[in-house]
């Protein structure tokens, strides 16, 4: 599987007269070689040539683990006092490689490392490699939508758990800390993103972060979560009420779902981006709640839990099968409420399907 | 506190004839701001000028956050449509400033956002404030101290938990969703990084991945853990056994303990980071496990869970009151054992303080 990436990539760089190909973002590096891993400020990356090997560049104290990941190819490993880049030029030399036109993921590369790569290669000239790498992992093969489909329903069974969870005097934080211990429970290592359960007012920040607050009656509870399995990642979310809610909430949480399911109504190969988004924003805006409704409509979920395609008003991007993505309108009013409900689907041959099951109609908790 | 900390960067600005220094780590960011906010690909940034109001700029839907910070200056918002570069140029040129040297962090900004500078101000010179601002965080300030004091003394909690949750039978993951709820049911909301509990095998790798392996009776249990605090983090490693190892397990021990309590002895004022470093290192290597020691002895510890200093072998930085940071030897014996005991201390007029204080004799679970 990577060696046909990999090669993808190679026929590229020979089209775009690229000479040497230096990845460097986990996700690409995961992507191309099947070794994931953190490495902090630490240097990893990938090395790839139009026809020569590839080689791995990683913490002398990861080489095991990339070995163990299937990397079979040359692995250059730096302690922390080597000069990694000084390893990088000549495991380069050593492949008799005039580099004049190299490709960097100018999103993740920072400036620090450009100045040490012109330093290396005087004269050099820079192209981006992340598109090319975005639309290398725009369409999911069926292994990968295999694994997603895994991640999204451990993301149903933790919503699922947060609702059973849902009690008077419980806080936020109660409610989080059983749905991600029943997670580990199953095997979980790894959260999307940084788990929210959020209720009231809270609620109304698409950003908000879970706290002490404690869950009363006639509150709504925001739930947006999502689960790592090997390397990939679901996201979810849910609102539900805990009792009954007064009519302002209802006509909230009535127009996101009706946005909500327009968009999943309007998606299907051959459609843009745009249109999907602009489906939900428009019934949003037409109940008078346009101003509320401050983000895009979703975002592209793979390797990354933000990766293409984005659900904007202005992206014409076609949507084409086997892309995954979220649909997540949501309508925040300040000391009123916030809801949003969020899935996740894969394009299909004809329309797409829905790859998180959890309930949309209002959940009342008693 | 921001304000003082605003003026500082303005003064070395104008030491260095700088007129715009763009920040856009969230924790440079948090640093001067007191805002602190994840803005995942979204532009986060803060503009200083020598004598003009500093601007923040953040996703549009942030905003009220920031100003609940206590931002008190001005804020330009950017929905996801806006071109976030445009309202920055606007923001300077309203305050009237020409821009021929400016400041930015190399090693957190990307190319992609470099070039875009580039465009913005062409003929700019860029210098780093990456190295100011390090200085600046360097030294913590007492109230910093009590936060990092408290991240401590929940991860000397989280070890306590995990040390009564070890029992035949139970997997590395039973165990860390056992730490990790009981501290979110104290209000903890973020891990410093992703908990590590290691077993066995497993506890070689100096970053493994916990998993479904079983704990059982002669093993040594690893755990890594920080919690983060009010945006500050602490990070603690303790290595127990369950029931009684084997000699080789018990000297490599005994072995990184001595190392650990010989660079703590060591550490004061006045005295390089290599010395601290080589002090551990060289008990380690006459013992004879010179090779199974491949990372830096410590690294930095505030609002970054790695920052200054790093404790390697060829630092000469001079340890200093107040600076904060990990003192983390370890042995790692492929197949055999992995042991690696970590406090964090803080440097005082005449040693440090250790603010990790569970116990560090080997302690043996039954």
């Amino acid at each position: 599987m990577t060696t046909e990436r990999l090669n993808k990539l190679s026929s590229w760089m020979k089209n775009e007269g690229v000479e040497f190909c230096f990845l460097t973002s986990p996700d690409s590096v995961f992507y191309l070689s099947g070794f994931l891993s953190d490495p902090h400020e630490r240097l990893l990356g990938l090395a790839v040539f139009q026809n020569e090997e590839p080689f791995l560049v990683c913490p002398a104290m990861e080489k095991e683990d990339a070995k163990n990941a299937g990397w079979a190819n040359e692995i250059v490993g730096h302690s922390d006092i080597d000069n990694p880049w000084a390893l990088v030029k000549n495991a380069i030399d050593k492949r008799g490689i005039r580099v004049e036109k190299m490709a960097i993921e100018k999103e993740h590369m920072n400036v620090e490392r450009y100045e040490a790569l012109l330093n290396l290669f005087p004269g050099v000239s820079f192209v981006s490699a992340e598109e090319k790498m975005r639309k290398l992992r725009l369409v999911k093969d069926e292994k990968e939508l295999s694994i997603i489909r895994e991640a999204c329903a451990l993301a149903d069974y933790a919503i699922e758990v947060g609702c059973s969870e849902i009690q008077e005097g419980k806080t936020e934080l109660d409610v989080l800390a059983a749905v991600e211990y029943a997670l580990k429970k199953k095997g979980v290592t790894e959260m999307s993103f940084s788990t929210m359960v959020l209720t009231g007012a809270n609620g109304a920040s698409p950003h908000g972060t879970p706290g002490l607050t404690k869950i009363k009656k006639g509150d709504l509870v925001l739930f947006d979560l999502g689960v790592v399995v090997d390397g990939y990642c679901s996201d979810i979310t849910r609102t539900v009420a805990f009792g009954d809610i007064d009519d302002k909430q209802k006509e909230i949480y009535d127009t996101v779902l009706k946005a909500q399911l327009a968009a999943l109504e309007v998606s299907k190969p051959g459609v843009t981006c745009a249109e999907v988004d602009l489906t939900a924003r428009n019934i949003i805006a037409d109940a008078g709640y346009g101003e509320f409704f401050p983000h895009r409509l979703g975002h592209g979920l793979g390797i990354s839990v933000h990766e293409y395609p984005s659900l904007t008003e202005t992206n014409s991007l076609l949507l084409e099968k086997g892309m995954v993505f979220t649909i997540e309108p949501g309508i925040y009013v300040p000391g009123v409420a916030g809801v949003r409900i969020e899935d996740d689907v894969v394009v299909t041959d004809n329309g797409i399907e829905i790859l998180t099951k959890f309930p949309k109609e209002l959940q009342v908790i008693r």
